[in-house]
């Protein structure tokens, strides 16, 4: 049995806790918001985020000193906009020096930096253990329900990311350990640039066979640019990459697939941003992951063409009309490789 | 403009006709059976298969040795059971040399041979020039509506695959060129495997997550099992491979996504044989697959899983609960070569 502090108490952060308090272990789930801190402890919901009756071992903390005192592991699972404030915070708290673990799906825009990376940018390396990432094809509902879930952890060191792996793994929460830490976190911050690809594919009315296509030249793009930013191919085609694009690009609850959806359908991107009441990840990653293919010369058409829906002001069907009349293709050629 | 006969009137094989016919190519549609000619050529319909209009240009023959009569190119599309006596009456009436394309998604239960192989059994080499496969994720109403759509055509001379390209790309068809025969024609008919699995998990009321994992995890089986074949671990990747996978485990028109979705909610197989009108290739697929991994010594659980339901009466939650709690592993390690 572990001390672990959980930080954010949304939906995924909710059901890693409910995860890891099946398996025994002490948890700690800490929110920046007072309020809720005190409906789960009274109620042992979290309504706004989770339809779902919380473990009564788990404890809410509004004090993160107080959440984290003396734990094992610290699982970050706050907006990736977020991370920097927590880290800061974390490191005028952290007395010992636990494992941290996040599960946050996003990069920053501008930067392209990975979380870990931003992790590392603000908190000195002697006050924790080292960084683990978990990703996955993951609804948080269907993990709260116990419906068989799989998910990937990976760290430098192969001993942190099985001490994660030991953490989190039960019957119906299978874990696989892996060693490519930039990789699986590109994972899923990419695939949301696909996803907003796929909802623009749905809103224009095209059909099934559109959309596995732009998924599958969608994965080779993530995956070239995920080599060249120093990834190893095969992380993309594991859970964290092609099984969670495939559930992000199918379903209809996804943000981003909702917002690409709209500009299918004729929107612009101002109107769709003032319609969607949350971050749509996948515009900023869209901008960053086009801006890095330009200076580095990565072949991603189908992301420059999203870019060009978003910021150009190109109508959808002009850019699907492109992307089918480009030069005839060996389909494998350089696949991880292809430069322009 | 080249002279082509389609071999099949099926939804697939007047879906291609009319692809061809749209790129101005002299088609020659035949159907082994005379009223459905007389049909195609009278009303320009084929109803039984497809719901559009068949451009006036395809022509429609019951007489093969009419229809192919001084072709460039025969296009074969007959279910994978008929590719033998289809080859055989070939041999009798074939007078040039042709290029030979099928789009036959199956494998021989069995002997596990594909379908070029079963054409060079059955055919001398000397009456064709070559055989093309061409595969992809392509639902025919789609294709026949001109909504975008993706395939890949292999063969082992690239002059074949670059011929079968052009005929058929056009700006709703993108067509991509492959040499790996094998992985091509193997992705389509191993895919059918795991669109049996993920109506088996759908049927069982799991959720994304849980097919996401079997998604991802069972082309991960597909790809060792095409190697162990010969094929190249990248083709199941492209179009053919992860392309199909999606768009044969997402949609609920699948015959063998039907039918495991039977399994699932707890029919035996063969009241669910009984209940489906046509053959459901994933079944004896599964059983060819299953008796090769063992042979052969390549991993594959969820082919074993699925087999076990089928054959040997196991009860699918049972099944899941084995796959979620095997040893805990790596998720890369050996992917593509992973023996037991």
């Amino acid at each position: 049995m572990a001390k672990i502090a959980v930080l954010g108490a949304g939906s995924w952060g909710t059901a890693l806790s409910i995860v890891l308090a099946d398996n025994k272990h002490d948890v700690r789930l800490w929110t920046h918001n007072k309020d809720q801190a005190l409906e789960m402890n009274e109620t042992h919901k979290n309504e706004k985020y989770l339809d779902t009756i919380i473990p009564e071992s788990i404890i809410a903390y509004n004090d993160m000193k107080e959440a984290v005192s003396n734990v094992d592991a610290i699982v970050i699972v706050v907006p990736t906009k977020a991370i920097r404030e927590v880290c800061q915070k974390l490191t005028t708290v952290l007395m010992n020096k636990p494992v941290l673990i996040h599960a946050s799906k996003g990069i920053e825009p501008n930067t392209l930096k990975r979380v870990s990376e931003i992790i590392d940018e603000e908190m000195p390396q002697y006050i924790y253990e080292d960084v683990v990432v978990l990703s996955g094809p993951s609804h948080a509902e269907e993990v709260a329900q116990r419906q068989p879930t799989t998910v990937t952890v990976a760290s430098l060191t192969e001993e942190h990311a099985k001490y994660a792996q030991d953490l989190f793994f039960n019957e119906s929460f299978r874990v696989y350990t892996s060693d490519d830490l930039i990789g699986i976190e590109l994972g899923g911050a990419l695939k949301n640039i696909i996803a907003l690809g796929a909802g623009i594919s749905d809103g224009l009315g095209f059909g099934d066979n559109a959309k596995a296509a732009l998924i599958t030249r969608g994965l080779a793009e993530m995956t070239r640019l995920g080599v060249a930013l120093g990834a190893q191919p095969l992380s993309f085609l594991g859970l964290p990459g092609v099984g969670d694009l495939i559930v992000t690009c199918t379903s209809v609850h996804s943000r981003n697939w909702k917002a690409g959806h709209l500009l299918g359908k004729g929107y612009q991107l101002e109107e769709v941003l003032n319609q969607m009441e949350m971050v749509v990840e996948g515009v900023r990653t869209t901008k960053a992951a086009y801006q890095f293919a330009q200076e580095e010369n990565v072949d991603m058409p189908i992301t420059k063409g999203i870019y060009d829906i978003l910021f150009e002001g190109k109508h959808p069907k002009e850019i699907v009309q492109q992307l089918m009349n480009r030069t005839k293709k060996d389909e494998m050629a350089d696949i991880f490789t292809e430069r322009k």
